[in-house]
């Protein structure tokens, strides 16, 4: 990596407080070293230019050695997302799933496109699209899911590097020669599968030593593709190197019955991960939607962080996770978008379809009681309370992601020796008059794309505006430790 | 309206033919006259300019007196979508409405934006910027709540001649002094409200003297707004005039008992309006949630028609309104955005929350039986019923709304005798390399939005690619009545 330039951001800042609360702040400065670190936060002044100043001086910067970005009135910087979940190789097929669910969606969509990306160029192709396109929705970290081929996965890695996408790129492992996998697209053997695994965690270790930006991840597919030596062995490399893990887990009614004729010996399909030993507090586990008290019981005491997917879960007919009972049990939840069973690769559209599932979830509490009143106060109260809020949807789309992904002290808010992985985010003001034009890009006034705003709108609303209106066009700048990823 | 030239479109074309099949023909043709009309179709011919020679000649039309589009590869020609259920008022609070549902929703939110657009040039800014947004995103008819002012819903119907836009405009009828209505937002009177209803309807009379482009559409807000007596005045109107009605029907649950509560001599919500005389083939249903059987057979047989707001009904956890059961019923069912219940002013999102929202009334079926085998049989097959497919949700946002606004024979398809309401689409294409540019818009590349297509996907894929992640931006051409109205 070249050396940066130091930077100081001006004007208003959002991110995420706690879950409940997002931080606002305005006329303020956040300056950024080298390093991409975050080295002074200024929110006392009285104007931009105000925070300017006393960051430099505080700081003993010289205004030469740095680039300064102000956000213009109404744009305010956000922290970039993070994606805990994300088939790279799947982008191609994003919005192709016709009426399927799980396991006919896998052997008639998934595989044969996955097992098509040996060839390189192709996987160029998709695995490029990909990472322009989460970048320009201001996703600054994924969690990817590549393919069973190394040449192919530590391409991806390569082009997570160049391209300034901060990632874990998982070389998948699908080793069992029965059931789901099919002859066309597995790993040769146990040992072939943990083989190919070295040889990407070792490639990565050569592009970037530090796993500063780039860092291999454990990625037995899900059970149903992996025997048990396989996962005991994936355990075994995590004990030794630390590595994370990331795999599937009760997403769907079929698999999960699949999983429990494959593995009798188990209680449950999380206690076929935890007699594995994959369950760790570095273990990210996808979907989650069917668990019983007793798995939640064992992943919130094993620290194991559940990716709520949302788009996906819906699409595939999968079901609907309970992310407040999640947080009830005390499990971490980051957000996944799960291309390509959720058809869109933006977290801000995952977020907000979040929000809607939490509705859907909402819809079916009903609370028995023998008295009918209480029965329905109860159930009136419980139905307010799964609802996630436009706050809580943000918080899931980044400090619950980077606590998911371990890079909680390092991204997915504004702090002092943080890093600067954010986004600078621009609404539509909506002008008087203008109606009977038809040229919008003429007159250059939907480049922010179409959350309008036309003036008295609070802060909270105009976030919430971005959060169910809001697309691409309105991420203008999007950093990653400091490097400027992507602007439009 | 000023005379209009003719038009040739050529290239690809895709519409419904049934709601289960979509009809894609290419290297075709439609020829639309001077008045708007599809004058003929060619789609024998080998490519365009064939397909272009053949209808100049068929219809004995000069070359210098027609407008051609060439689609270009790749692009198709769709038509217009149809909002069966949009309040233009809403259009500046999309995005907000926190946690609420129905009630609480109207009070907080609803109800002082809606009376604040008494001011004229709040409401021009307002409606013109709906008006312009939906265009944008293929909407050429929509079925329009205003507000109570007859000045602010008299502009609304002028905006949208002069914007080109189809449309019923509604006056919305709330004359009940109690309850619902706040004081500083309902009728003087129930002949204040039929008074003002006329006023409008004289309005648009003197605009569009054959409802040619717009249209009246009496509009009794819902029943606990309304009086018998209005709506029983309402009914003579349309007696009278054969004018369409739209209300809303079984949204939420406290709304269905609160009308339990005013209407006590009513059988069922329903059947409030089936006293009043408004159930006929030309009204409109927003929601129907919460149908009973008998409730459901009331509307089928009157021919009533439902409008079906998944993203609304979602956001405001109203519940999730089953369309397989209405079609099983014989219902016409359509689709609106409902905004600002709803989110989004995108027709195409409205029809992709569709598929979302029936997946979710899937995940909800449980059919018992006593032969334990065989109900687990018949739920999984009534579970794969339910689901709607791409090409379903796209009928509804075509043809089946324009049956639901009694447009079926005017306009949703491509054929000879309707007018020409239609859309460009256009795909990104994915071109090899190219990863490492950050200027997105610098190379236009990006013009086309972010649905991308690397070149082996069939047509299909294709238009469920668009579905699933289309919005404004590949929408290049918005036509109605052969008028162009929006281009990018």
């Amino acid at each position: 990596m070249s050396p940066q330039r130091k930077l100081l951001l001006l004007g208003t800042f959002v991110h995420s407080q706690t879950p409940q609360t997002l931080d606002i702040f305005h006329s303020a400065g956040i300056a950024v070293d080298a390093e991409g670190k975050i080295a002074a936060i200024e929110r006392d002044a009285s104007d931009s230019s105000e925070a300017k100043a006393r960051l430099l001086e505080r700081l003993g910067w010289d205004e030469a050695e740095v680039d300064v970005t102000q956000a213009a009135d109404g744009q305010f910087f956000f922290p970039g997302f993070i994606d805990t979940h994300i088939h790279a190789a799947q982008y191609a097929n994003a919005g192709i799933f016709g009426k399927s669910s799980l396991l006919d969606w896998l052997e008639t969509y998934t595989f044969p496109l996955e097992a098509s990306l040996s060839d390189l160029s192709k996987a160029r192709r998709v695995y490029a699209r990909c990472i322009r396109r989460t970048l320009s929705h201001g996703t600054t970290t994924a969690a990817y899911f590549a393919t069973i081929d190394v040449a192919a996965t530590n391409l991806l890695a390569d082009l997570c590097l160049s391209m300034g996408q901060r990632a874990f790129v998982g070389r998948v492992c699908m080793d069992r020669a029965e059931i789901v996998n099919p002859t066309y697209y597995r790993d040769a053997s146990t040992e072939a599968s943990l083989e190919a695994t070295q040889q990407t965690i070792e490639h990565v270790r050569r592009i970037d030593p530090g796993f500063d930006l780039v860092s291999p991840i454990l990625t037995p597919r899900f059970a149903p593709s992996c025997t048990r030596e396989v996962m005991a062995g994936l355990a075994q490399i995590h004990r030794e190197t630390g590595l994370p893990i990331q795999t599937h887990l009760s997403e769907n009614a079929g698999e999960i019955k699949l999983v429990s004729q494959l593995f009798p010996e188990a209680s449950s399909y999380t206690d076929v991960y935890h007699r594995a030993g994959l369950l760790t507090p570095r273990t990210v586990l996808a979907h989650a939607v069917h668990l019983s008290e007793e798995e939640a019981d064992v992943l919130a005491s094993k620290g194991a962080k559940v990716s709520h997917c949302p788009c996906s879960n819906t699409s595939l007919t999968s079901g609907a996770a309970r992310v407040r009972w999640l947080w009830d049990k005390g499990i971490d939840v980051g957000l996944g978008t799960d291309v390509s069973g959720g058809y869109s690769h933006s977290i801000l559209e995952a977020a907000r379809q979040a929000a809607m599932v939490s509705r859907h979830v909402a819809m079916n509490v009903d609370i028995s009681h023998e008295d009918a009143a209480v029965a329905e106060e109860m159930t009136a109260r419980e139905k307010e309370r799964v609802k996630l809020t436009v706050e809580e949807v943000l918080y899931l789309a980044t400090r619950g992601g980077a606590k998911c992904v371990g890079l909680e002290d390092k991204v997915g808010g504004f702090e002092i020796g943080m890093e600067w992985d954010a986004q600078l985010v621009a609404l539509s003001h909506v002008r008087d008059g203008g109606e009977l034009h038809l040229h919008d890009d003429a007159e250059g006034e939907d480049d922010h794309g179409f959350v309008d705003v036309f003036g008295w709108e609070s802060w909270d609303d105009r976030v919430a505006k971005w959060l169910y209106n809001g697309d691409d066009r309105n991420t203008k700048r999007v950093w990653v430790k400091g490097r400027l990823v992507h602007r439009r």
